[in-house]
C-alpha cells in the first residue's frame, strides 16, 4: 500500500510520519508514504500555487493547474483507490473508514488543503472522497493527512508489534477501552482494583467488559445505540 | 499563552509545530509551545516509563510516577488552566472547545497517551479534561496534541496574517465555508460561477451565504439543527 500526500508545506507532516510506528512500518516495507511539494508542480517560474479568490474576500485559494499536474503525474505511474481531499466539510473520519481503506489496501492520494482551500473545480472533477478529521479548523490539511495515514497504517498486518494489540483498541468492538493500571499496585494510597490482582482471568475479562460498557454508556452512548440498531 | 506537551515520542510533534503558522506564532511570541520527553522524568536508570498491565493482556501502560513528576515540575513554575489528556474516549474536540481555550488564554498541559494509555489513577487524580479529536484510534496522542494546539493557536489575535481570515473559516458562524475559485476563470471548459466575476459584492455575498447554507444542509445538517435550537 502506498500513500502519496500532496501539500504546500510537506515539512509539516515529516516528523509524525518519520518516527515510532510509522517509521517501523515503512522500514519493514509494509507501507510507502511519499510527500510531494505542490510548488514543484507550479506552472510558472515564481513557483506560484495559490491566487486571490474570485469575488474578493480574505485568504488565498489553491490553483487548479499545479494540483492537476501533480495528480496526473502520480496516476500515470500507478492505480489509486481514492483521491482524498482533507476538508473541514468532508465526511467525518471514523474507525470504520480507516478499517475500510486498510482492508481494501489500494493506493491513496491525499491532497491537503491550505489557506482558504482548493479551487472548487478540483473537488468536482478530481477528488473521489472528501474527509474531515473533526468539526474544527486547522491551518491546513496536513495534520488530517497524518491522522488518516496513521490510523490506516496501524491496521496493516505486521505493523503493530503485538498482533492482538489493535484488536483491543477503543472502537474496534464498538466499545471504548476499559481502564488500565500498572505498577505500583498502591501509589500513596491510590490502589489498583483488587480484581486485576486476583489472577482469575475470567473475572478480569468480565470486569473489563463491564467497565468498557459503563464507560461507553457514559462517554459515547451513540456507539451503544449503533450496536443495538444492528442487532 | 503557553502549551506544554508531554510525550514518550516528542519528535512526533516537532514538525507540525515547527513550520508555517505555528512557527510564526511562536517567533512573534504570541504562543509558547514546549515539548517534554516523559523519559526524562523516569524514576529509574533504564528511563522506564511504561510497564505491563495488571490483569494481563496486550500492550503496555504508562506509569504513574514519571507523569506526576513531570506535571508537578511544570505546576511548580506557573499556573495552568487545564491538564488535558488526549484519549479516544475523551470529550470530542470541536471548534467550540478551541474557541473556549483560546479565549480563556490560560496555560495548558497536554499529556499524550501512547501504547495502551496511562494508568487510570493519573486520569482520576491529575487530569482536568480529556479530549479526543475523533472516533478513531491513532498510535498515540501526539497528533491529537498537535491538532488541539494548532486549532487554538490560529485563534490568538495576531497569529493569522489577515485578521478577518479566521472569522470566515468553516464552523465559526455555524456554517461550513462556501466554494472558492481562483484563476483561470475558464480551465479547459470548467468555468467559475458567473456571479463571482460580476463585481457586484451584494450579489456575491448573497450567493456565498446560500452556498454555505446548502452545503451545510447536505454535509453537516447537525450544525443547522444546533443553530435552530439556539433561537
Amino acid at each position: 500500500m502506498r500513500i502519496d500526500i500532496i501539500s504546500v508545506v510537506p515539512e509539516l507532516v515529516e516528523s509524525p510520519l518519520g518516527h515510532s510506528i510509522m517509521k517501523r512500518a515503512q522500514d519493514k516495507g509494509l507501507i510507502t508514504v511519499e510527500l510531494h511539494n505542490l510548488r514543484d508542480f507550479s506552472t510558472n517560474k515564481y513557483r506560484q500555487i495559490d491566487d486571490y479568490p474570485f469575488g474578493g474576500g480574505a485568504g488565498m485559494v489553491m490553483m487548479v493547474e499545479p494540483i492537476i499536474k501533480c495528480i496526473d503525474s502520480l496516476k500515470a505511474e500507478r492505480e489509486y483507490e481514492e483521491i482524498i481531499y482533507m476538508s473541514p466539510d468532508g465526511e467525518l473520519f471514523e474507525q470504520r473508514i480507516a478499517n475500510e481503506l486498510a482492508f481494501k489496501g489500494g493506493n491513496l492520494i491525499i491532497l491537503c488543503g491550505h489557506y482558504k482551500g482548493v479551487d472548487e473545480r478540483i473537488r468536482e472533477h478530481y477528488i473521489t472522497r472528501e474527509i474531515s478529521i473533526g468539526d474544527y479548523v486547522l491551518s491546513g490539511g496536513e495534520l488530517g493527512a497524518a491522522v488518516v495515514t496513521d490510523a490506516i497504517a496501524r491496521l496493516i498486518p505486521g505493523v503493530l508489534g503485538d498482533e492482538t494489540s489493535a484488536l483491543t483498541d477503543s472502537f474496534q468492538d464498538g466499545l471504548v477501552a476499559p481502564p488500565v493500571y500498572t505498577r505500583p499496585a498502591d501509589y500513596k494510597g491510590w490502589e489498583v482494583p483488587k480484581v486485576l490482582l486476583s489472577g482469575d482471568h475470567k473475572k478480569i475479562e468480565a470486569w473489563r467488559f463491564e467497565e468498557s460498557v459503563k464507560r461507553t454508556r457514559e462517554r459515547r452512548p451513540a456507539l451503544l445505540k449503533d450496536a443495538d440498531s444492528k442487532k
